[in-house]
């Protein structure tokens, strides 16, 4: 495989180039370039409980796009694919600290909660309430050569809409965590990788997809899946990864159903398999109540899709259409 | 170069599965599956202008997305990268009448052109007073494989919501048509292609483009545009676009930008992108008052961006900024 081309200045610069662009298209958002934090531009409320989250680049809009009026009051890139650091994220807790405490949005890897454990430390020395809530949604796999346990992926988006609302709406810390918590527990999370992506600083494909062969539990970062297989049609992947999430929590009910691109694929192929999505929902009885069908934790250049699926009941469902104002997400306000 | 791997069931079953999908994951939308028109479910609105568009699918969101409250009351998909047919057309037209005209909004490919001016004779015979405006704000290149005169792209986007706002405040026909074709008038767009596409059908991308080649001007269905290059940083690849709309209708005062991606391209590449266009602007004087950035007008899975213009005034301000709400652009209500 040959060079791939990025739309990129260089490879130091890309970081902060997207910042230079988030805050030019995003009136709503403040960006301190120099610390690398997406913050809303109307600042911390006082007697809300902020919410912050933060991880490796590459996975936009996860995070920086989703913070705003319901969603998140910061979020701090890394590098890509590198956890941002105790400095940044400090920063981003005090800054948003309301008076009511802070929430810590922590995707399962190993780097990422290490440096938020750090920061919940520093946090603690400065008088500010912390907790944190660990996303661990993705059954493909049980440890990876990033994580202890499962990976966190899609369900972060969850997450951080849910209890957003709730930290909208005035909830204390506490009330905030358990939502968060539920949302994690009831929800899962898996990818089918079409093609590797490519990170800026290695400039060619992490690993070597043939043209006919598939990653079956596809790791947000480019880590490998359950096994390798062969490309089969839409209805038939979705089946796949559909068993997958039925298999270790079964699906009833309402639920909550993001068809999530990894970066490099179309959004009518989004729709197709979310149209396979839906008929498997009915056979097992449960419906699409709500949905995502777009770009939401991609992974660079990436082709492929993941699929979370997250159980709702009347609270979260209400927290789910509690109005968001953010660049990723934006309704009823 | 090989296979490429598409997320679909069969080459015939690309546009009913897309539909499929986006009846299943929008609510707010009606899709007739056997006469492929997507709807706003509330139906037609007495005394509102009806707005249609249409064209080949391959281009999502354009033009099913943009469908709902200040946009279109009704898409057409035609096959990938085909134009839609006068029954469908005439159907929607028909459907979508509530006494005070219909307006056409039409991408100018020869294809869309001609199907589009049947349907609009068929709607005389049936004393449905019809409108049509075409779009054709790609500077890259006069004619074309697929068109007479300039090719209809990214501005699409902007006549839909700018015209859609407009007819949402009750304006008749002829005031619809007037917005239309200023906001046509004061758009440019030209689009960088880093790789080709590659259509189901076909199976295989539609060009070769070697590892460090580019293509300047690429058409949204794979086509040529002005000349091969090698790639460079997304700052001159930015550059490169601006001097072409610049020269063609030189920028000044508040603008609407989009910084689109061709489908493949990631969203963190688009906001690198933007930022180079925001340095750009405050060059020339002008500045983005109001911006875009991600996939609005693809060209299936094809890697690379798009940059469309149009210059603001007060008017147009307040229709961009109007309430919107389709799968695709949602806000202020």
């Amino acid at each position: 495989m040959g060079t791939v081309k990025k739309l990129i200045n260089g490879i130091e610069s890309v970081v902060p180039d997207t910042l230079r662009g988030l805050a030019a298209a995003h009136p709503g958002l403040r960006v301190d370039e120099e610390n690398r934090i997406v913050y809303r531009a109307a600042g911390p409320r006082p007697g809300k409980v902020g919410l912050v989250s933060g991880g490796g680049a590459g996975h936009e809009p996860l995070h920086t796009g989703f913070v705003g009026y319901g969603m998140l009051d910061a979020a701090c890139p890394g590098e890509v694919f590198t956890s941002p650091v105790p400095y940044q994220m400090i920063e981003a807790t005090t800054a948003v600290h309301g008076g009511a405490g802070v929430l810590h949005i922590v995707k399962n890897y190993t780097g990422d909660v290490l440096n938020f454990q750090m920061t919940a430390e520093l946090s603690a020395e400065e008088n500010i309430e912390v907790a944190a809530v660990l996303v661990d949604d993705d059954v493909a796999v049980h440890n990876s050569i990033y994580t202890a346990g499962r990976r966190g992926t899609g369900a972060t988006v969850f997450v951080e809409k849910i209890a957003g609302a709730m930290a909208e709406t005035g909830a204390p810390l506490h009330e905030v965590v358990r939502v968060a918590e539920e949302v994690n527990a009831r929800s899962r999370s898996f990818g089918i990788g079409l093609s590797s992506c490519t990170t800026p600083s290695v400039g060619k494909p992490t690993f070597d997809l043939g043209d006919t062969e598939i990653e079956l539990g596809i790791g947000i970062h480019g880590e490998p899946g359950r096994t390798r297989s062969t490309m089969r049609p839409a209805r038939d992947l979705a089946w796949i990864a559909m068993d997958a999430l039925h298999e270790d929590l079964p699906l009833s009910g309402d639920t909550l159903v993001m068809v999530n691109g990894m970066g490099g694929t179309p959004l009518i192929e989004l729709y197709i398999v979310f149209a396979e999505v839906v008929d498997y929902l009915a056979e097992k009885g449960a419906r699409a109540a709500r949905s995502l069908v777009g770009n939401y934790t991609t992974s660079l250049d990436m082709q492929g899709f993941s699929i979370t699926t997250c159980r709702l009941d009347d609270q979260l469902t209400r927290l789910w259409d509690f109005p968001v104002e953010t660049p990723a997400l934006r309704w009823g306000r």
